[in-house]
C-alpha cells in the first residue's frame, strides 16, 4: 500500500526563499555586512517600546476584537484621511498580523483553484507564494526598464486578465525595484477592474519612503469605498516595527465581515500590547518618519552615487523604498555570484532571481543602513566585481 | 456583464462565530459577567511581561529566523522532553503565530480541496473553518456523553476515514467538552493512521490544565519522530498569555522546513519580543503554572458542585481545560437561551451549538474566573432556569 504524499503538492512545488538561500551561506559569521533583508538597521523608536511596556503593565495582555482595538482602528482610520485628505470611515480599517499576513488573508477571501492573480516582476516572491497557498495561478508581467527607470506597460498588464482573473496585486512602491506607479496609470486600471469586477490588492507598506514627495500615489484617495480595493499597509518600514508583526488593511466595509472571521480563523491579530503601542507610533511618530526618510536619502544618493559610478553596473535611481536594485554586466547567475559575495568578500545582498526571472542578472541591496557600513559595502562589491 | 462574486464562495460560507454573536449582544455593558471566551481572568504574570519589556529595549524588534529564535526553540525541545520523558530533538520545534495559525499552517501543509480532515464534536469552530478555508471536507464524528463523562468511539472514528482522508484533527484535553483521550486509544489511533499514512493532528493546547496528573496524554511520548504526527501547543492558556499570539508545532524534522517556508508567507512568526518572553516563561513558569491550575481547581470544584445540583442540568466533572459544558433539559435552542441570558440576567455564556450540532442543548462556562464572580454568575443562572 502506497502511502499518500508527506506533503501538498502545492505546497511542497514552492521554491525554498533565495534571500534565505544566501543568507543561510553567511549563518554565523560576524565579519558578513548584511543587506539582503528588508529591514530597517536601527531598532524601533524607544517610545513605542515604552508605549507597549505600559500596555502590558496595565493588563492587556488579552484578547481584542477581531478587527483590532477601537482606539487603533480609529487613529488608523484619522491617518489616513489625513495622509491623503480624503474621509476613510473607521468601518474599512482592519488590523492585521503583519503586512505579510494581510497579503494571505485577502487572498483566502477571494481566490481558490482555477482563479488567477496578476501580479508584476520583479516582485518580493513571498507575495506570489500566497496566491499558489490557495491553488491559485499566479500570473505575472514584466517591468521594464529603461531610462526613464522602472515601468509598468499597462496595455500588457490589462492582457493578463481573463475570465478567471479574481485579482491584480500591484505593490507600488516596489520591492525590489522601487517602482512608483503613477496616478494617471491607477486611474485607467481602477476602471478597467471596476468593469470586470477584478479585485486590486494594493501593497502599499512603503508609501511613507519615498525621496521626492510627502506620501507615494495611493489607491486609496482614487477609489470609492465601496470599489473592490484592498489596500495593505505595515507598521515594519515606516515606524522600523519589522518585528512586530503588525500591518492593516483599508478595505470596503462589506469586506470587514469577512476580514474578521478569517483573523480569528488565522491569528487573532496582532498582539494586544503591540496595537495599543501602534496608537503611540501614529499618533507621536511623524517626526521619527520624516527623520528615517531623511536618513534614507543619504543612504540612496550614497548607494546610487557608487553604484552607478561602476562601469559594469546599471541602475536608475531609486524614487522610493530602501533598495538598490542593479544590473550587473556579464553577470548570468545572480544566485551563485550573491552565494560568492558573502563567501569570498563578506557582503549579503540578495540575488535578482529570487525576485522572479525578470530579476536575474540583478543584485539587490538595502541601503537602510549607516553610510559607514553602505562605504565599506561598496568597496568589497568593486573588488568582487574587479 | 455580471460581475464574479464579491467574497469567494467557501469563505462566504463559513458561519459567523456563534460565541461572538453572543458577547456582540452584550458589547458596551459593564453589568455583564463575561464568561464566554476561552481565556483566563487574570493578566499575564508580571515577569513574563518585564521579560518582554527588557528585549524591547536591548533592541530585540527586527526579525527572527522564520522557525523562532534558536533559544526559544532550544527551550522548548528540553520542556518538551522533561514533561514527557523522552527525546526531543530541537529539529522537530517550530514556533507559530498562536496555537490557531498552527492549525492554519498544518492545513496550508497537508490539504486542498478533494481531501478531507476527520475532526470530533462538540468542538471548538475555529479548528474547521482552517480546513474549509483551504477547500477541504471537514467531516465530523460526535464523542458522546455517559456517566463516565465524555468519550470517543474510536471505531466510529476510524469508520470515517477513507482513501481521501489525509488528516485527522483531535483536540484533548478538548474545548469545550474537557474530554481527554486516553494513551491506550491514542496508541491504537497512532497505529491505524501509520498504517494508512494519515496526518494525526494533535491540539493540545490545555496539555497542562488537568487536575488529577501533571499533563494530559499526549502523542509526543507515543510517537517516533518520524511519524505523521504535528501536535500543537500554545503560551495562551497555562502562561495566561491570549493575547501574545504564540505557540508551537512540534513535527517530523522533515516537515520543518515546509513550516519555515509556510510562516515566511504567513506571519514570519511571533514578534520577537515576544519570543524571548517565550524563553523566560518556561523558564521560570512553572509555579505559575501550578498555582493556576489550582486555582482553576477550586472554580472547577465550585462550578460542578453549583451546576450539578440543579435538576434541569447534567453534566460530568471536567477532567481537563477550563470548560463547565452542561446540557440543559428542555432547552433546545442554546443561541437563543444564550442571547437571552446576556440581555436579561447579564451572563455571558457560550451557546452550545456554537460548537456543532453535536453541541446543541448545552452550554459552555469558562470557569477561570475569581469565586466570587462565579457565584454569582452560578445565582443568576438559577433565576433564568426557574
Amino acid at each position: 500500500m502506497s502511502l499518500p504524499p508527506f506533503i501538498r503538492p502545492e505546497v511542497a512545488a514552492i521554491p525554498d526563499s533565495l534571500i534565505r538561500a544566501v543568507a543561510n551561506a553567511g549563518i554565523g559569521r560576524t565579519d558578513v555586512i548584511p543587506l539582503w533583508f528588508g529591514e530597517p538597521d536601527l531598532p524601533t523608536p524607544r517610545f513605542i517600546c515604552d508605549a507597549a511596556a505600559a500596555a502590558m503593565r496595565a493588563g492587556e495582555t488579552k484578547y481584542t476584537p477581531s478587527r483590532g482595538i477601537p482606539e487603533l482602528r480609529r487613529t488608523i482610520a484619522d491617518y489616513m484621511a489625513r495622509l491623503y485628505r480624503v474621509p476613510v470611515d473607521v468601518e474599512r480599517i482592519t488590523l492585521s498580523a503583519s503586512g505579510m499576513n494581510a497579503i494571505m488573508l485577502a487572498m483566502q477571501a477571494l481566490v481558490g483553484p482555477g482563479d488567477n492573480v496578476v501580479f508584476t516582476t520583479p516582485l518580493w516572491p513571498n507575495c506570489m507564494r500566497t496566491a499558489m497557498i490557495m491553488g491559485a495561478e499566479a500570473r505575472t508581467v514584466a517591468l521594464e526598464h529603461g531610462p526613464q527607470g522602472w515601468r509598468l506597460d499597462l496595455d500588457r498588464l490589462i492582457a493578463r486578465f481573463d475570465a478567471s482573473t479574481r485579482a491584480v496585486f500591484l505593490n507600488s512602491p516596489g520591492n525590489p525595484t522601487g517602482w512608483t506607479m503613477p496616478a494617471a496609470e491607477q486611474r485607467v486600471l481602477l476602471a478597467e477592474c471596476r468593469r470586470r469586477g477584478i479585485w486590486i490588492i494594493a501593497d502599499e507598506v512603503y508609501a511613507r519612503l519615498v525621496y521626492d514627495a510627502e506620501v507615494a500615489p495611493s489607491f486609496v484617495p482614487l477609489a470609492e469605498p465601496e470599489d473592490r480595493l484592498i489596500v495593505i499597509n505595515s507598521f515594519s518600514k515606516s515606524w522600523r516595527m519589522t518585528g512586530w508583526r503588525m500591518g492593516w488593511f483599508t478595505a470596503p466595509p462589506a469586506l470587514g465581515d469577512t476580514l474578521a472571521k478569517l483573523t480569528e480563523f488565522n491569528t487573532a491579530g496582532p498582539a494586544t500590547f503591540v496595537q495599543h503601542a501602534g496608537v503611540a507610533a501614529i499618533r507621536d511618530g511623524e517626526a521619527e518618519v520624516k527623520a528615517q526618510v531623511e536618513r534614507l536619502r543619504i543612504a540612496r544618493d550614497l548607494a546610487f552615487q557608487r553604484l552607478a559610478a561602476h562601469p559594469r553596473i546599471r541602475l536608475s535611481r531609486p524614487e522610493a523604498a530602501f533598495y538598490a536594485f542593479f544590473e550587473v554586466d556579464g553577470m548570468t547567475d545572480s544566485l551563485a555570484f550573491a552565494k560568492e559575495l558573502v563567501a569570498k568578500h563578506g557582503v549579503g545582498i540578495a540575488p535578482g532571481i529570487a525576485f522572479g526571472d525578470a530579476g536575474e542578472g540583478h543584485l539587490r541591496l538595502c541601503f537602510a543602513s549607516s553610510p559607514e557600513l553602505l562605504t565599506q559595502a561598496f568597496d568589497r562589491l568593486e573588488i568582487a566585481l574587479r
